[in-house]
């Protein structure tokens, strides 16, 4: 069968702006549904029936169902002040619609209202869970057997959970040696240099300091040399999770003379406020957390992360993990992520120096579908440029992707773990978090009942089953697997589905890109951020008139006001949002942006404090938008018009005022 | 109008385990769903089609078509071999089925998918959270005007964010003593006796010891003796959250000479294992997680918690928190939660020692309703037995409710903090999980930009509405919030709604639990464990050729495997459950059961290990049980029968091997 291009296929994969799918969903869904009733009325038929008809000609009953209804359509009446995600008019937030798949999948599968906390509560959607996980694991160009992958609420427990296995990993050799130790066992680990020692050879730097493959290997060995009770109790008095971090502490001080101060974790600058609240639950501390200044594309500065691991080298602070972005909320920046894995490998061989990476890429994760084509290989970035197929103007001799680009999202194979959200650009509903990690020897580190898991039980097995085990949830939806996993067998992770998709949304973007810098809106001026490494368009208005800072945030807060639902009632004709880049995050982005509005130079902007800049963002989700709706307005002159008329008035009022 | 009973109404909030409301609910899901598709198509009508008829003729788009049709048909059968929750046959876990109410608000909000992260991406359903957990706090009893909650994924992350709060409260006096020094401002605190004093006075002890209603007003009026910057800078400088444990502990050294034992967090040894997993994550270690014995109801002891809490006050142990359970998930056991806190009470006053009490009512939180009658005043032990009207033989002379149950149900008012998963006994889908807190104050201490909200900011004001920064989660589905709101709306929260379920449910379980004590199971012998406090019955089998346990445990293992769907293909006429009762953390409840079953002492049993002892469960969530099924077979005959039968197969099998 010849193939068909995937942009017919796109226009069956949502119900569209104007439901223009309705009658396959409403199909669909009552198909479930049905299925589901009749699965009923054939489980044991000769239990009869225990709601008769008659049981239902009752007033109570009537009055029951009177009640259900009308409190329905006052939900009902209710929704309709939500958001309009759906329309070629809402560019705000990474919110679209979701696909039909995702839709059908979740509804026929909550019917039976699995619970992915154990296989007994869910024979069916777990499996499909431990599948979803190995799929995105695939796409991140992991190892099948080696991965391991399973699916969270959302993004925030997703990163949690990266940095508590990391914690684990990273402090596990100082268990081993005090458990070899209590033992009496010998145990050989590799050192960051990749020479093998004798564990009780490694001082506390050096134990802090081996390679996280050279933990699970330690991990794995250690459970040979003794029975499993006398191993497990060995641990159990070294080991952080069961000592607590004051304890730990004090014992590495007796034991070392020093405790060394805390490990910290790097993160980019820009990071999600999330991170703040992880390290800080989890006991690290958020003076713990550590930013790495970004560079004028909002990326991690590979440079100033060598900075910063040589000098906390030089401090000796030891470094638990390094969060890169694959990206970011605000802009969809995304790190030379193969530059920040070349950063690790430098400080491995050069400082002895190692540490957790771990991407973020609860936003971007998705976008790895691009690189990936039918047949499983790469595609290069000339072949996906191809199939994007920019008019050569709109790519303003910056065309997408860049090979660099490429060469980041094929560096997601090397990172120990990764986060995805299902629910952002997979367009699924919510709640659907995942997290990926590299190899998953590391899951038994956290275990609450460990099943010291040997190598040769393989995926699938009987003890992959009972996630609850391993993660840091415990009931969750089945539901929310069935729904990823159907959307993932109609749209595949690659250039026949969710990589067309991306694509699209960022044609979409880019095409808006090029309109805002095309626009007249005299006398105001737009000033462009740089051009996105996928869908986020981040811009800011200003007036030859304005002498200050305050005045550009105020012209581009009215905007934003005119632009959203933020004021209650309000009717806006197109949908963006903003965001505000502060001080000393966005310090390593500021200077051509300022140089731009001609006000004052970082070290100006710095002294403004918290005010910073606002900034407005446009987050291209819609994938018909580079389309255009042949029959109705082109939504990218309409943004464009939108944003002159509510500049125009924002300035207006603020005259007045 | 006058009042139906609530009896007739039970009939139409279900769908029934023949489908039997199958019409009520096509109807109502349609509604919705057309009722979205016309407000999307009600949307700008000018901006015309997206996606157009012609463009569904394309051989593309059949495919698409095709493909998700092809795979939808595969998941639904795939499903089939789901557990049938919805039959009167499965009496396995805590799951049955889900309010029509839930399923049609669920799905309503699903269409629309906001993200309860922010107002912003859900001016809807943020607004329904707020009403829910309104709702829920006050089915708890607590003051409106103080009190606060809201939806999470689940139980674990509920209760870890229970344990997070608290432990910024009680650490709170430490940070403040320190902030007040730096800010060169006195401040003045209640002692755990009542007496105020400069906090300068209060040692480490005495500040880790602060009521955390104390500590709340400490809050409060730390922010009010300097401007916030410097405020929050000198609070950053001695809090947990900012330095971590590690250096906090050093701090705590070098100010204090001694930093005291790292504090602990008492549970009731039966608790359920996620504990172990929170006190691991948050850094606080499992050895910290001190269990204290049960009952032989499986309650919290409070004599051994005053022993516990005086012999650790003596080793100046800091207490963190003691968790209370509400509705076990294995016994459904209640904790005298009124005695509880009256020994924290006597620790106040005898000892100075004061800490964070949470009831982890997961389970049984809803139970709550069933004290509330209609008007919105409590209902008597009396009066609820009324109205569950179990025949006198069957309540053996125990009647259900006992006051002491009315009196710990009462006693939640009192407790801090509340985890209740509406996704267990409030019959809605997953992922609902909740928490409530008495006092709305702590969520300050854990905001991650922290507004500084003065009380006169009441619920429902704008930064009430932006949950993210409260919160542990992120992004969250709304449609669960929306979900709950409609099942409070049509089963409310007392004696018409929820509270009538819930009484049916204890009925079935009461009736089961009389039926299993009256069988005859010759040659086997069944004992029951104690009547449950709720609506989960225990029991096991023996025989009076065995001699030792691990016949009588294989005798229930195999029960247990002919009555689940453990193995592949198994086609269970009645399916229950079975857990493992293990040593210590069972040693309180044993000595009973291991009399009647006539194979040793409880030492013996001790010496066992980790093997146990079986027993089998049976979770009655089905509030048509106790009812009968009219036209078909009597599930609890069936069940007793099923059991003697299942027994002769494996006692048979066990012989052979």
């Amino acid at each position: 069968m010849p193939s068909t291009p995937p942009s017919d296929a796109l226009n069956a994969w949502f119900l569209g702006p104007r439901g223009e799918n309705a009658e396959l969903l409403e199909r669909l869904l009552t198909e479930a549904l049905r299925d589901h009733i009749f699965w009923r009325r054939n489980h044991h038929p000769e239990d009869g029936f225990t709601i008769r008809e008659l049981d239902k000609r009752r007033e109570g009953y009537d009055r029951a169902v009177a009640t259900l209804t009308q409190e329905l359509l006052g939900l009902l009446a209710e929704l309709k002040r939500g958001v309009p995600f759906f329309s070629g008019r809402y560019k705000g937030h990474m919110v679209f619609e979701q696909t039909i798949a995702a839709q059908v999948g979740y509804f026929a599968a909550m019917l039976y209202n699995p619970n992915n906390v154990a296989i007994e509560a869910s024979p069916v959607t777990t499996r499909l869970e431990v599948e979803v996980g190995a799929q995105l694991a695939d796409m991140m160009g992991y190892a099948p057997e080696r991965a391991w992958g399973h699916l969270t609420s959302g993004g925030t427990v997703a990163n949690f959970e990266a940095l508590w296995f990391a914690r684990n990993v990273i402090y596990l050799p100082v268990a081993a040696r005090g458990a070899a130790e209590e033992l009496g066992v010998r145990l050989s680990v590799e050192r960051a240099d990749g020479s093998r020692a004798d564990i009780g050879e490694l001082d506390l730097w050096e134990l802090l300091n081996v390679h996280p493959d050279a933990a699970l290997d330690l991990w794995q060995e250690l459970w040979r040399t003794a029975p499993r009770d006398e191993v497990q109790k060995a641990l159990d008095s070294y080991s952080l999770q069961a000592l607590g971090y004051q304890d730990y502490a004090r014992k590495l001080e007796e034991r070392f003379g020093d405790a060394l101060p805390p490990s910290v974790v790097l993160v980019a600058s820009t990071a999600h406020y999330s991170w703040e609240k992880i390290v800080r639950a989890l006991g690290i501390g958020s003076n713990q957390l550590i930013f790495v200044p970004v560079d004028t594309r909002f990326r991690m500065d590979p440079e100033a992360l060598w900075r910063t691991v040589v000098e906390l080298t030089e401090r000796r602070v030891p470094i638990l993990a390094c969060i890169s972005v694959c990206g970011t909320t605000e802009e969809s920046a995304m790190d030379r992520l193969d530059e920040v894995l070349a950063v690790r490998e430098r400080a491995r061989w050069e400082l002895g120096v190692s540490f957790h990476l771990h991407s973020d890429a609860c936003y971007g994760g998705y976008a790895a579908s691009v690189t990936w084509n039918r047949d499983g290989g790469r595609r290069t970035a000339d072949e996906i440029r191809a199939s994007v197929a920019l008019a050569p103007e709109v790519e303003e001799g910056k065309p997408w992707p860049s090979p660099e680009w490429v060469r980041s999202m094929e560096a997601l194979a090397q990172a120990d773990s990764v986060t995805i959200d299902p629910h952002k650009l997979g367009y699924i509903p919510y709640p659907a978090g995942a997290i990926v990690f590299r190899d998953r020897r590391a899951r038994e580190l956290v275990s609450v009942d460990p099943p010291y898991l040997l190598p040769t039980q393989g995926l699938g097995s009987a003890e992959d089953l009972f996630l609850g085990r391993y993660i840091f949830e415990g009931s969750k939806p089945g539901a929310a697997a069935a729904s990823v996993w159907l959307s993932h067998k109609v749209l595949p992770l690659d250039e026949r589905g969710y990589g067309h998709l991306i694509e699209r949304t960022v044609a979409g973007a880019r095409i808006l890109y090029r309109a805002l810098g095309q626009a007249d809106l005299r006398p105001f001026r737009l000033i462009r951020l740089p051009e996105p490494d996928l869908n986020i368009v981040c811009f800011l208005l200003t007036h030859p008139g304005f002498r200050t800072l305050d005045e550009v945030n105020a012209l581009n807060e009215g905007i934003y006001a005119r632009m959203s639902l933020s004021e209650p009632g309000a009717q806006p004709q197109y949908i963006l949002t903003r965001t505000r880049f502060q001080t000393p995050m966005y310090d390593g982005a500021m200077e051509p942006i300022l140089a731009d509005l001609g006000l004052g130079s970082v070290d100006h902007w710095k002294a403004g404090g918290k005010e910073g800049l606002v900034i407005l963002r446009s987050t291209v989700m819609d994938p018909f938008l580079a389309g255009g709706s042949p029959d109705g307005p082109d939504h990218v002159a309409g943004m464009v018009q939108e944003i002159r008329s509510a500049a125009g008035q924002a300035l207006r009022e603020l005259r007045v005022v």
